[in-house]
């Protein structure tokens, strides 16, 4: 099973290259991960507990620059067009689809980062009928996570501290990697958004006008 | 039907509000369209092709404000927990499947834009087995539209004209609705990257170390 993700960094910043270029550093250099960039993202193939790991560091390190800072990030496992890697099958505790080894419950790493930030994520199960029972799933995960923010037009928003946002995403991929083999996630993570405290109000979620658009930012 | 898109713009600069703001603007307001705005994202709602129509001009507005500015944009159609809405059902010569009206060969709107862009995309057509042969015929169709780049993990590099790689991304989203009601296209656009003259040369395509990681910026 190959699996893997293709991550971008946005700082709206005039120095958005001083903060990419550190922050994919830190996801740091190991043998259980292969990173390649080009001008439009990062990927990064491995196992999906190893990668879920890299891209939060690298995120992280971004958030803790400072600033407004975006990722975009797709997260794709058992995509029958890609060749298997090595890399990608779990080794030890790991299994395919257990539960994420590093962020279970009670380990050290569970510990927040003190980074809270607003999420929206699409979960995609591919090749089977009954997927929207699995994307429903996933949305109830997120919900017992504590993480859930709420439902929006083919997304569902988070907020929650960084560790866990992406424990609970993480999570939903390898749930819904049981009923498929073939899992797609898009995760957009938003800190530092001057629009942000307004939008969490909850007072302007139900806008309906050309108005609003001041909120996206 | 329901049908719709959710996307952001990503200026790298300090002035990324006052980007931002004329450039959602500059979708204009219409009865046709619906658009809501939170902090991560502005929605769109409409039929596909005026979706399509009303998403490039808020990104052709950015990217002629100069600069490095990204899109990130998730297309959607007919997925089956979404309410219908009139709005999204087509009048006239556009049919839900049809090719796109606005931009069919020949139509003043064909004319390119000036706007030079890199991109990738992903297309999930859900709920059918035979997916994969879907997103095959939607590679083919981006390489018959003469922006493909390359292939990558996971998504489908795309150059071109602004206008073409949106033709052809709206191409592949209604070819296929002819398979699946519902289908799922993620876009990534990226304009004034300072790294893009490099990675055009397509001498670092195969990049397989961290030490490329200058790359993604």
């Amino acid at each position: 099973m190959f699996s893997g993700c293709q991550f971008s960094l946005y700082p709206m910043s005039d120095n958005f290259v001083e903060v990419i270029l550190p922050a994919v550093e830190a996801m740091g250099t190991s043998p259980e991960l292969r990173i390649e960039t080009d001008d439009i993202s990062t990927l990064v193939v491995g196992t999906p507990s190893n990668v879920f790991a890299a891209v939060e560091r690298a995120y992280g390190a971004a958030c803790r620059a400072g600033g407004h800072v975006v990722l975009s990030a797709l997260f794709s496992r058992g995509c029958p067009g890609e060749p298997d890697d090595p890399l990608c099958t779990p080794q030890g505790p790991e299994s395919a689809t257990a539960e994420p080894v590093a962020r279970a419950p009670g380990s050290a790493e569970r510990q927040r980062a003190g980074i809270a930030i607003d999420a929206q994520f699409s979960i995609y199960p591919l090749g089977i009928e009954n997927y929207m029972n699995s994307i429903a799933a996933g949305i109830d995960s997120v919900k017992q996570a504590g993480v859930f923010d709420r439902s929006k037009h083919f997304c569902t928003r988070l907020h929650g501290d960084i560790r866990d946002v992406f424990a609970a995403v993480e999570k939903t991929f390898s749930t819904a990697a049981r009923e498929t083999g073939h899992v797609v996630i898009h995760l957009t993570a938003s800190k530092g958004s001057p629009s942000a405290k307004k939008a969490s109000s909850h007072a302007t979620h139900e806008t309906t006008t050309h108005d609003q658009e001041k909120n996206h930012v």
